[in-house]
C-alpha cells in the first residue's frame, strides 16, 4: 500500500491559493485529502475558512498500522463499525483487524457453515450477514482500510462448537468426560476439513492477503486430559502440548498457502515454540521481549502490547500509549526491517455498543501517530493540543471522542 | 424525605392480578413505582408482559443517596442531565449534587452577577440561564431527586475571579505579585458581601435546605505569600492558615444560617481543624478515617471516597463500588445515626457529553444498591446478574450504560 503523498498549497497570484496533490497511488491521494481537511480551519474574525501557505512530503513510517476490534464478547453494530473506520481513516489508520469471533459467541454468517452463526450467535439480530461484510469491507476500501479477518483457532472457539461439538476437544476429569469443550480436536480429520472450508470461504469473501488464524491461550490441559489424545501422542512419541500444537499449526499453515493467504498469529504460537514459518507474521501481545526475539529471529512482526485500550487507568491515559515505539522493543537496527506496525486493541468484554468509540478515540490517535510519523516525533507537549484539536475535529465530524485530558471544551 | 412504601400484587379473581402502591409521601410512591415497573418482565412465550404476586416493603438505608456531577471542567449539556437524572430515578438516587462551578469555567448565570458566566464560562453557547436551571430543578423534583448546588469556595475559584479578579487573593513570589491568583481573599470585606448576595440567589434559587459550600484543596502557599494577608494575621497573632481560613469559614456559616440554609463542605474543613459547627455536614472524599471521626464528633457525614467514578481500573469495576459500605467506615453503632449517606461522584476532567452517561451507568448503580438496600446485601454473585439485568433495563430505556463485567448481550 503506497500511501506517500505530496500536498502543495501556494500563492496562485495575489488573491488565489492553489493547491496540488500528488500520489503514485490511490492510498496516497487518500491520505492527502485527509491532511488536507485537517490543515483547513476556521479564520478568526468571521465565517470563512483558511489555509495556510504549506509544502508537505508525508509517508508513514510503518505499513501496518491497525486497529483490532473484537465483536465476539459484544456485538457492535454496523453503523458503529461504519463510524469507526471513519475515525480510522482521520487517524490515518489502515488496518481493520477483526477479532469477529471468540468464545462468547460468533456472529460471522458462514455461507458453507450457516449454523455457525445460526447457534453460535448471541441472537440472530446479532450477526454479520454476507451482505453486512460486504459493505464494511467496501466502506473501509473507500477510505483505504484493509479488512484483516480473525477466525481464533484452536482455542476461543467455545461459540464454534454449539454447531459443531465435534470439531473440539472433550475435556476429561479422572478419565471422564466432565460436559467442557476445550480448544479444537488436532487428532481429528474433520477439524482440518472443516477448517479447510471455512478458510477457503474467508478467502474469498476478504480479498486482503493476510487471514489472522489467532493461536493464543489454548487450553493445553483440557487436550491432555482427553484420553484419545494421550494416546495419539504416546503413539507419536509427542512429549509436550507445545510439539503436539505445531501439528496443528503446520497443517493450517499449509492450508494458508494452498489458498494464498498469509498468515498473522498470536505471540503464543512463537512463545511457546510451535513451530512457525517464515512468512507467518507474529502479532506480540502480551510480552513484549517475543517483540525483540521474533524480529530477531527474521520473522514479521505486529506490536500491541502496549496499545492495549481495554486496559484502563485514571486521567488521560494516552500518554502512555504515546510513549510507546516498536523502535524501542527491538535491540538492533537489523532488525527493524521486520517490523510491520503495530495495532491498538479493542477486546469488548466491558465495551459495548454504548462505549466502543468513545473508549477508542481519542486513545488511539496517540498509537496512529506513533506508527505514522517519524521517530522523532515523541514529544507530549507538542502532541497534546495537537490531540485536543485533532478530539474537537473528530467530535465535530461525528465521532464521540472523549476528552483527552484534562479540562476544557471544543468550539 | 419519606421514600418507604408498600407494593402488594396479588390475585384478584382466576384471571384478574390487582396491585396496590401505598406511601406516607409522593416520593414513596415514586418510588413504588419504579419497582413496579422493574417487576414487569416480557413474558417468555408471547409478545405480552407479566408480573408475579409479590408483597413488598421497602425504605432506603440511608436518605441521602447522591450522584456528583462537575459540569465545569467540562460542559454538560441539559439534554445529558436530564437522561442523567432518569437514570438516577431508575436507580432510587435522591440527591443530585451538582459541581456546577470550579476553577476552569463558570457555567452558570447569575442574576445577581451575570458577569461571572459572561467571563468565566467557556464560552457563551456553555451556560445554564436561570431558565435552564430552574428546568433541572422541576425535572429532578418530578423524579423525586433533591438538587444540592455545590459552589466552592475559597479555593477551586479560578473561574471566578475572570470577572471578579479583586476578590481573589493575589500570589507572590519574592514578595512581587507572580500574576497568578489563589483562592478567596478572606481579609476584604468585598469578598463577604459578594459572597452573601451570592448565597442569597443560590438559596432562592435552589428550593433545597442544603448547600454545597466546598472547602477543599486551598492553596494556603499563596495566601501566606501575599503580604497584606501576612500582616493581618501577625497583627491578629494568628499562627497557621488554618486558623486563618476558619475566619473565613466562621463568615460562611453565618451567612448560611441567616439564609436558614444547611450547609456542606469537604472533608479538609474538618481534617484540617477549621472550627465546624454543628449543623454543618462532611462529605469525606479523599481520607475514610475522617468519616470515622466526623461522625464521632457527633457531626453528619456523607461518604464518598470510595465512590469516586472518574477512578478507573481495568474490567468491570462495579465490584470495588459494590464493596463499600458506609457501615465499615465508622467504629461504633451509635455513629451510625450521624451517616447521611453517600455519593458516587463523577469528576469531569476526561468527562464530557461524548462518556457521561456511559462512564458513569451502571457504575453508579453499585453505590445506588449499597445505599439504598439492606446491610446484609452484600452478595457479588447474587447481585451480578441483578446488575447485568438492570443494565439492559436501563438501555432499554434510553441510558446508554456500558456492560458492568464480562461478555454478553441485552435483548
Amino acid at each position: 500500500m503506497i500511501e506517500e503523498y505530496d500536498l502543495r498549497i501556494g500563492l496562485k497570484n495575489e488573491t488565489t491559493y492553489e493547491g496540488q496533490l500528488t500520489s503514485k497511488s490511490i492510498w496516497g491521494v487518500l491520505r492527502g485529502l485527509e491532511t488536507f481537511i485537517q490543515l483547513i480551519h476556521p479564520s478568526e474574525n468571521g465565517p470563512f475558512f483558511q489555509i495556510q501557505k504549506t509544502n508537505i512530503t508525508d509517508y508513514p513510517r510503518f505499513t501496518h498500522r491497525g486497529l483490532l476490534v473484537d465483536t465476539s464478547r459484544h456485538f457492535i453494530s454496523l453503523s458503529n463499525l461504519y463510524a469507526n473506520l471513519d475515525a480510522m481513516s482521520y487517524n490515518k489508520l489502515n488496518v481493520f483487524h477483526w477479532h469477529i469471533t471468540d468464545d462468547q459467541s460468533f456472529p460471522y454468517e458462514s455461507k458453507m457453515f450457516p449454523l455457525l452463526s445460526q447457534k453460535g450467535a448471541y441472537d440472530p439480530s446479532l450477526v454479520y450477514s454476507q451482505q453486512d461484510v460486504q459493505n464494511i469491507i467496501e466502506y473501509a476500501k473507500l477510505r483505504g482500510i484493509r479488512v484483516i479477518p480473525e477466525f481464533d483457532t484452536p482455542g476461543h472457539t467455545r461459540s464454534w462448537g454449539v454447531a459443531y461439538p465435534e470439531i473440539l476437544t472433550q475435556c476429561f476429569d479422572n478419565n471422564k468426560p466432565n460436559g467442557k469443550y476445550g480448544p479444537m480436536n488436532p487428532i481429528k480429520k474433520l477439524t482440518y476439513t472443516f477448517l479447510k472450508y471455512l478458510y477457503k470461504e474467508i478467502n474469498e469473501t476478504f480479498p486482503d492477503n493476510y487471514i489472522h488464524i489467532g493461536g493464543d491461550e489454548v487450553d493445553k490441559d483440557c487436550w491432555l486430559s482427553n484420553p484419545d489424545i494421550q494416546e495419539f501422542m504416546a503413539q507419536n512419541n509427542i512429549k509436550d502440548p507445545e510439539q503436539f500444537q505445531t501439528i496443528f499449526h503446520e497443517i493450517l499453515y499449509e492450508i494458508g498457502s494452498s489458498l494464498g493467504s498469509k498468515l498473522i498469529v498470536w505471540e503464543e504460537i512463537y512463545a511457546e515454540g510451535v513451530n512457525i514459518t517464515k512468512d507467518v507474521a507474529v502479532q506480540v501481545w502480551a510480552k513484549s521481549k517475543y517483540f525483540d526475539q521474533v524480529t530477531e529471529d527474521g520473522l514479521n512482526a505486529i506490536l500491541s502490547s502496549c496499545w492495549y485500550l481495554d486496559h484502563l487507568s485514571t486521567g488521560g491515559d494516552w500518554k502512555k500509549y504515546y510513549e510507546c515505539d516498536p523502535y524501542d522493543y527491538v535491540s538492533s537496527e537489523k532488525q527493524r526491517k521486520f517490523i510491520l506496525g503495530g495495532e491498538a486493541c479493542m477486546w469488548s468484554e466491558v465495551v459495548d455498543d454504548s462505549n466502543l468509540l468513545t473508549r477508542i478515540w481519542p486513545r488511539a490517535s496517540a498509537t496512529a501517530e506513533k506508527l505514522w510519523s517519524s521517530e522523532n516525533v515523541n514529544s507530549f507537549t507538542s502532541a497534546q493540543p495537537r490531540l485536543e484539536e485533532h478530539t474537537c475535529r473528530m467530535k465535530n465530524r461525528g465521532i464521540p471522542a472523549q476528552p483527552p485530558n484534562g479540562a476544557g471544551f471544543c468550539v
